[in-house]
């Protein structure tokens, strides 16, 4: 473990969508990869702002199918053109580096230096991002139009770079609650210069983070930021039994800050606690939102809800990846994503967590409706229509049966979330219902 | 028990449309509110009709989370306008009384007079349906048109109404059957004169009584006439045990009279005995009917299907209560109701108790299917089509598997109920199928 | 047990459509009946191409709810018009005489003849197929315009046939394979002169059974080919408790020789092994298959299907008798039933059987999901797409969790079963998952 700065006094202030935004804007030129200094310098920036411990996994280390492969770290990187102009500069933009490139040094034909670019055609402007992490290549990324125009002639590209043994690094903070159970929130930090994908994840899991902690929880929080695939597989081979035997509900996060969309990925089992909460929150609160099937999927829900680890982990997003043309190049950028495209995202999660943390069951306390007027919640005089309010708080109570969890209670009595925690508290402090925290156990019974 | 006159002859003849409609028009005038001399003397039409028990509960008894309030009971109520004129008379109508007025005598000019006014500018000629059951208030119900002429001056307001302690009464009659299951239909009987809600509930209960009566029975029959909410609440605190162990199916009656629509609201379980029948009549006899959701509850089944109490009770109904303009208001009137509309609320409600009846398991007596021909039930020139009739008996045979009760077998062989009914009878009397009547236990189990 | 000519040598060669076009047109002629001497030639024909053997069950044996009738056997029939020209001719068509006719030489009326003679005005120029199998009738069939011309007169008829005590027969093969479940294909081979019902049916059964035999299976194959009804009543009724025991799946082979459609009609359980494959295979290979009711069965799954009989008995069809014009009548014939359409019905059935099969569950062999580049399944270079092979591989995987079996997989993963069956092999060699063959109580448990 990385020594955290836990010394540091924690910020009070939550952050918004200009706070997520700005610490988007302080990431976005760091070179990170699923190892190295970026990555390195990456979670010590997030440790800032909330408690990260940062992980350490030695290069070689086998992790279930995977090996963590050498560590990459990157100085510079160019193409000098047939004039000896610096055509492709790695400082002016990182993604111009094909990830994980070998080092390399060369004067070559056009014809040889072309076997090593790589550009769009369908984004002739655009910067892609390619990686190759588990066949030695270098290589170099750029704009179509731009490799179209390259002239015949000698040209130099140079990489200077190393891959040797080092870590893999990931970060992770842990808010205890009232409870050992536990919700899992999981983000990645291995993409360079990207804003939806990626740094839309960490800085929404950053302020999550920061609300989490500034108010009691029933449920322990598990915060972590790692690199995609690799780092989420080393994670679980490290952590796999812990997190089966307390994790009620979770989420991944990832390209979660553009203005267009809101999108919802199931888990594999696909009515977990977190499918049912994430499906009730956009159901009313987000009509428009896209649901996704689980064969959509990309992200460490592949190895999350994985045959035998199973876990019940959903993704949140705003334009899911793979669906928006600026994804994965350079045209994914801070313009793209928004302060309030990130705060919306926020709230989306904020919604969903606080749906799980009073998804009990209720019980009404006397039999038969009560007389509402007693406790000031009812019209004394009978007329033909029941006021909204009214008619809610029956339904409410109706279904308040001991059997129904709140989800349900949503579903069946056609209550908003937000609403009905709202009447949670109303009917409680009226004395008309009981609370009956549900356990694991029940969570996976009603969600099975 | 107020004493019935048990030693009446019980009348052979069954209700048709016509005595229906006439016993609702005897009873129209009646001043009825959910306690008073209107309510018993409607309970003594009634007890005319069937053999009827009149029950007492006292004012001030307690009944789940309400009180039995004081009797109201009112002997005149005008307004005299500044001329002298009486322009609102409680003895022209019975709903130009707030119900539940305390009484007052007092000159008082327009503008206060206004306060204690109640009219429907939505339906300006009618006279609005308002009651103040559980606060003190005094009031007159008139048209809008009416009151939006009313002149500027000194009028006086005088109801002659006294809220003392007395009872509230409630009707009941059970016919035994061969078991001590239940069905349980329930009727409301507080609402002063208004035709579909309520009349035409009571009256057909009184019908559908006459008619159970009129030949035997497996279940016993249990009608009650309550004020609704406090009646039913009040029957519920007395009987909810035994009512709880031994009613296995019923139907809550009302706005039940009119010729516009058939309406069902399911229980709040929504897969009772009482909804499958209730839904397989429907669908094959009533395919336009309209289901409602149990979000759309407003009467006795709140109080019958709330948590705890649990009661397998679903409404039957002609125009459901709060969707007719009519609703609430003078304009629901006996020619809204009529004698064929009560007539056809009537039948639905005897197809849906006779599908019950004999919802029995049925079971095929030989292996493969019988040779019909030998039973006179097939053509014996084999051809391309068969004979629908045949097709039916076939299709019906093929689910009588003892795992499908009659319901079960409609659905699944898409027989309408009646021709189920006839085709248990000649498969019975062929010997082709055995009936196992099905208890409890098995209803509940098919139905949850 | 009638001798079968077990010590030929078992024809390597499968069938192909052209083969199965010339057994049907070997076939055609051939006057069979419920009994009698056609059949039991239809099945010593078949006998040559399978090792067929040929049961007995003497006339007058009960089974079930019927009694085996009288062997009926015809030799000539003819009607002779007042010229005595021969205007009705068995020798040129079968379908000219009333199925089970009892022997007549009689001259009469044409008011007498007509009484006896069957015709179809919907169809005027076919000879209309028709049996009198359990009520003593004799008949003519004829085409309904050579009817209505027939002229004033004198008319002899004669039908030289008998009816005597004899025998049913049935044909069946058992290839027995690695375990004693068994997968039951049924045919029928009681119809004279008509191709697509039914001698699709019997030849598309015999192409299959040596498509069977023609390698080594995990399931015991058992084929009948019996009269429809009575024979298959027969052997139920001999065959029961065994059947119940063992049979896991099967499929009722009936008009699946045309080009038209292809259709699918449900066991009665609706969701048995034989139902779940089936299902995939349509929906994903035959996307305009016609999946029909079991209330528009009219084939021996009613007596495979009834209560307590209960076997998992689909039918595969392409057009379903009933549902073409030319459906029981001489208008069926070999220009309706042709090569193409003969080999696709044998495809489709062999889709079936092999999903079948290989029904097993499958579990993965790593956590996470794999590194699929280390197997050569997927590229090095990471890019925004998946390649939909890698992609396909991902899915199957993920749903590869001991709980899916390979149905499932396919349902689920949204992979064809052909390509599903072909990634088993590809995953099983790469070590990446494992098979556990699915028993009886699993097919059962997921099936219900």
């Amino acid at each position: 473990m990385v020594a955290a700065d836990t010394a540091e006094t924690y910020p009070k202030d939550l952050f918004d969508g200009d706070a997520m935004h700005r610490l988007a804007a302080e990431l976005f030129p760091i070179c990170r990869s699923i190892t190295g200094e970026g990555l390195r310098k990456t979670l010590r920036i997030l440790q800032r702002e909330i408690p990260l411990s940062i992980e350490r996994v030695p290069s070689g280390t086998q992790v279930f199918d995977w090996t963590v492969p050498p560590e990459w770290n990157i100085r510079d990187a160019y193409i000098l053109d047939p004039d000896g102009n610096k055509i492709v500069d790695f400082r002016a933009n990182n993604l111009h580096v094909l990830g994980y490139s070998v080092p390399v040094d060369k004067t070559l034909s056009l014809e040889e230096l072309d076997r090593h670019l790589y550009s769009r055609p369908d984004r002739p402007d655009a910067i892609p991002y390619v990686t190759s992490y588990y066949e030695e290549r270098w290589g170099f990324c750029m704009a179509h139009n731009r490799r179209r125009r390259l002239k015949r002639g000698q040209y130099r590209a140079v990489i200077d770079s190393d891959l040797s043994d080092g870590e893999l690094n990931y970060g992770e903070l842990v808010i205890p609650g009232e409870s050992t159970e536990e919700v899992f929130i999981s983000t990645y930090v291995c993409h360079p210069s990207m804003a939806n994908n990626e740094l839309s994840g960490p800085v929404v899991a950053t302020a999550l983070a920061r609300w989490v902690m500034s108010a009691p929880r029933r449920y322990t929080y598990r915060f972590v930021f790692v690199p995609e695939t690799i780092g989420s597989l080393a994670y679980l081979s490290r952590n796999l039994s812990h997190l089966k035997q307390h994790v009620v509900a979770g989420y991944n996060l990832t390209c979660i800050g553009d203005e267009r969309a809101y999108s919802f990925l199931p888990s594999r089992n696909g009515h977990t606690l977190s499918d049912r909460a994430a499906r009730t929150v956009l159901s009313f609160h987000y009509p428009d939102a896209i649901s996704y099937s689980f064969l959509d999927r990309g992200s460490d829900e592949r190895q999350y809800c994985s045959p035998g680890v199973d876990l019940p982990i959903a993704s949140l997003m705003r334009s899911k990846y793979r669906t928006y043309p600026e994804y994965h190049t350079s045209e994914d950028d801070l313009r793209f994503v928004t302060p309030s495209g990130l705060e919306g995202g926020l709230l989306l999660v904020k919604r969903c967590l606080n749906l799980i943390e009073r998804n009990s069951l209720y019980t009404t306390t006397c039999l038969g409706e009560p007389r509402l007027a007693k406790y000031g919640l009812m019209n004394t005089v009978g007329n033909a229509e029941l006021k909204p309010d009214t008619a809610e708080i029956l339904n409410f109570l109706a279904y308040a049966d001991g059997r129904h969890d709140l989800i349900s209670i949503c579903e069946a009595a056609m209550i908003t979330p937000s609403r009905a925690l709202e009447l949670v508290d109303l009917l409680m402090s009226a004395g008309l219902v009981q609370e009956q925290w549900r356990h694991r156990e029940q969570a996976e019974a009603a969600g099975g």
